[in-house]
């Protein structure tokens, strides 16, 4: 416990010592520059190197000390899509190095070697995640939680970093949009811009410079996800669990065919609003109008339907009433609190509009629009907060009375009386152990699923007692057993949906599609540079909460 | 669950809108009055008291039928503390009332309406904490749960209300001795600072509004200890707890006399030093240059001593090794959390000190007492935070371990081996449901304490089935729980001088006295406005940390 304290808090400090660097960076203070903070950040990540290679090693010597693992923690798909993320944030490495290269004689040499540490730290990281994301370190405990903890605000720090770099090109943008439209009044001054030499070959510099924003949303999500695996294991060190085999489920495409369809419609429709946006946005007050009226159109309706996907599925869980999983477990926990957190920052901006459109004094018609969106963008966040948190918390359960009822169902139809004490012995729980494969072996012959575990068992028994009433009560079992795959199928659909959805919504806000900035009713009301930072503050979670709500409801579509 | 989820989203939204209004008040958004914050805020309260009355109602007519109590929670000297902060506070409410009457004809009715409802509010809710901080709630679990978590939210928005006000004021203050010392160039407006028609008593209504400002900090205190104390109560909601009886342990002057002594010098010394600082800040550059001189080095030698302290304490902890209690608790989890996330605050301003020392270009001499009391600041909430989450964890066990001893050495002393047999029972724990008051009923007679419970169950078991050894082992027993017995002593004077050390450490920022505004040097480095609010966000999370690692110490020095 107290080694945990210790721990903590000086992760802490080390992450409140890099923010600060990062804040005194933004608001240029006096006698800093970027290279003490990209100096800063390059210590952090070579301590997170040692200590990496460190652990690899000694783990590799004493293998068969480490044996625990955490079966919850680092999901297959969660580990293939960091890797995912990290090639790309690999990929912008490259750009910047090629980028520091061009721009070599004015940029400072940390310029250079920050991208090299970086993809080098990536590359280790990945394979270290990979390797011993479940792991539960049972040793060493105090080194390993400095250690462990030190990689998680690292990685924080990175995020932060990235956030920053892309708040601040976003604002640039926006910037140079309110030049060109001509608002002259408020005080402009374009940030970090370019630097100020030439590049030796110009056009390549000018592709890596434009590829980098591109590629930095991805760079983003590669350390939050990071940060909340390393988090995860962090909170595992030294902890007891209860050895229960966990299913691997993979991923069905069959059964969710609609959901997948809708959402892909969904996803391209998406990809294609967000192009013309951007290509129309700042090019004229009409245009920029035209652009914005067709985005929150878009996204009203789109939101309209999350919301009546989320209502169904909440309303199928409240009609099936059944006791949750509630025993403990630090990646569930970290799961509901990450979406509940990170929705706040989309509250946050969207109270922000309602307020404004009700301060405001004119109202150009385009602004009415916002109203509507905002409400929806509140009311979907805590429909589908509620549907997720639901789903995570249930599934386990689910998944082992089906294969007791499975079991049982399967040894009554045999109807020999002898099979009773067996039958006495599997529901006594010691099923669980093997079952893992059991459900699929019997999913063939025996088409029969339950859905409220004790009626069936009740009905059961009566079976195996008295093999005379088995037709009528088989039957009885198959009607409300298709109701369940019914509803089961339902939920399978809306939660692929909702997962399209949700990675559809991601991509507006992540590549500069912002109507919070565009829209000018927030600025006019709060301020140019008040509303500006709340957006910068509030705007990273917000995109945040798509990725990791996507995340969520990948994992719900595949164990519902 | 899904309840829990439901009401916890309810309450982050109206707490989000909440903010965002205040924020909007602040940076003094078009078309947004304080009017609309404070109708918003009644209606908040209004909220909050209809729910009050009918949970007091319901719970009266049926008084049975909750009975189960957490007794972790709302310990009576908290509750102690909240009716001398709430009454303070009513105090407050009635220098408004004035306040508004003496302006009555240009304020708006709402600032009359405000202290009125606050004064009924804060009356009612006491009583509620007073009589039902402790509920377990088991029935109509999901209006209680929106009861109550709309309570805390709206409790921590008074909070947020009053830190607003007292930080304009702060900041208002701030700006006039920067206009008296000359520093015209930065521009400067003062905030919110007096209704534009004349009172119609004058020296009254500057009594009033003077005086509202020293009362600030009480309310401020207020209002997050009574949303703690109902975070704790919608934590507990529909948890189940083993009943184990908690020994009521009264608080003890005997034995910390010397701490005492410590503390309460530091205690006068602190009010006499943020007097002279007061009188002496802002007359002219010299005065201010050596107040601010005068309060680091006095800051420095006391966080220094409370360093030492809190070293030599977790020294003593080291030495007996000891297991903790890990047992799930609400209360206790929340105020290990507190301590460490109110830390962070001001961890915040200190690196952000360093960071200014570091950067700037010239250093007046005053400036660099500003380095070691940043640093200082940081090791000492560090230490702390160690020893009171170490502190917390451990009481529980300890009292227990005594017991145990207590009981088997009374045993051994009667000499009978026919108590074998009863020896064995005690130890295997059935002496746990009754012990709550045989401590002190033995320690009269046997005045012997033992603090590695194994070793002395070893010795003891030697003794009863050897009895001619039986002096010598008594004659080790007693040396060896003298030497535990002092270090007892040690630790509760620790606790008990650390106690009203924070308490003093409380006043400088609370009343005022705030060295991060009159330094200078970081304005100059980060630029006027950005640290302004970086103070003004970290600041009042600094002051809460004082005051509530004062109260756990309270618990501490009581309970060791």
């Amino acid at each position: 416990k107290s080694a945990e304290t210790l721990s903590s808090q000086y992760g802490l400090s080390v992450f409140l010592a890099g923010l600060l660097l990062m804040f005194a960076w933004a608001v240029h203070a006096a006698g800093l520059h970027k290279s003490h903070l990209l100096s800063y950040l390059i210590t952090l990540m070579l301590v997170q190197l040692l200590w990496m290679l460190w652990y690899v090693c000694r783990s590799y010597t004493q293998r068969r000390l480490i044996q625990e693992k955490d079966t919850h923690a680092g999901a297959r798909w969660l580990r293939c899509g960091i890797t995912l993320f990290a090639m790309i944030t690999l990929i912008m490495d490259s750009f910047k190095i090629g980028y520091f290269i061009g721009f070599s004689n004015c940029l400072s040499a940390t310029e250079g070697i920050f991208p090299v540490t970086h993809a080098v730290h990536t590359l280790l990281q990945v394979y270290f995640l990979w390797c011993h994301a479940k792991d539960i370190i049972q040793s060493f405990k105090t080194l390993e939680r400095f250690g462990v903890i030190h990689s998680v605000f690292t990685n924080l720090l990175l995020w932060t970093n990235g956030v920053l770099t892309e708040s601040k090109h976003q604002l640039n943008e926006h910037k140079e949009r309110l030049i060109m439209l001509g608002f002259g009044n408020i005080t402009i001054v374009l940030d970090d811009h370019a630097p100020q030499c030439n590049c030796s070959t110009t056009t390549l510099c000018s592709i890596f410079s434009q590829g980098i924003y591109y590629l930095y949303p991805f760079n983003i999500e590669y350390h939050i996800l990071a940060s909340t695996m390393l988090y995860v294991l962090w909170k595992n060190i030294g902890r007891k669990v209860e050895h229960h085999q966990q299913h691997k489920i993979p991923f069905k495409f069959h059964g969710i065919t609609i959901g997948t369809i809708f959402g892909l419609t969904v996803l391209t429709s998406t990809i294609a609003i967000v192009v013309v946006y951007l290509i129309q946005i700042g090019r004229s007050k009409i245009k920029s109008e035209l652009a914005l009226t067709m985005f929150y159109i878009y996204a009203i309706s789109v939101l309209t339907l999350m919301c009546t996907a989320g209502i169904v599925a909440l309303l199928i869980y409240r009609l099936e009433d059944r006791s949750l999983d509630n025993s403990k477990n630090p990646a569930r926990k970290l799961d509901a609190d990450l979406l509940v957190g990170t929705a706040s920052g989309s509250w946050l901006l969207s109270w922000g509009s309602i307020l404004a459109i009700i301060c405001a004094q004119d109202h150009p018609q385009y602004t009415w629009y916002n109203l509507p969106y905002s409400i929806l963008v509140i009311i979907e966040k805590y429909i589908q907060n509620l549907f997720i948190i639901e789903s995570i918390h249930q599934e386990q359960e689910k998944v082992n009375d089906d294969i007791k009822t499975l079991r049982i169902v399967t040894i009554s139809r045999e109807n020999t009386l002898s099979l009773t004490p067996s039958f006495k012995e599997i529901y006594n729980g010691t099923v669980d152990a093997d079952s893992g494969e059991l459900p699929y072996l019997f999913n063939r012959n025996v088409c029969v699923r339950e859905s409220s575990s004790n009626g069936s068992l009740e009905e059961d028994k009566s079976q195996v007692f008295s093999p005379v009433i088995h037709s009528t009560s088989d039957f009885s079992l198959y009607s409300s057993n298709s109701v369940a795959n019914n509803k089961r199928r339902i939920l399978k659909n809306i939660a692929a949906f909702l997962f399209l959805c949700n990675l559809s919504l991601w991509i507006p806000p992540a590549f500069g599609c912002r109507p919070v900035y565009d829209n000018g009713l927030e600025e006019i009301v709060f301020g140019f540079e008040p509303w500006i930072i709340v957006v910068n503050l509030a705007m990273p979670f917000s995109i945040f909460y798509r990725m990791h709500s996507a995340a969520s409801l990948f994992e719900v579509s595949c164990k519902t």
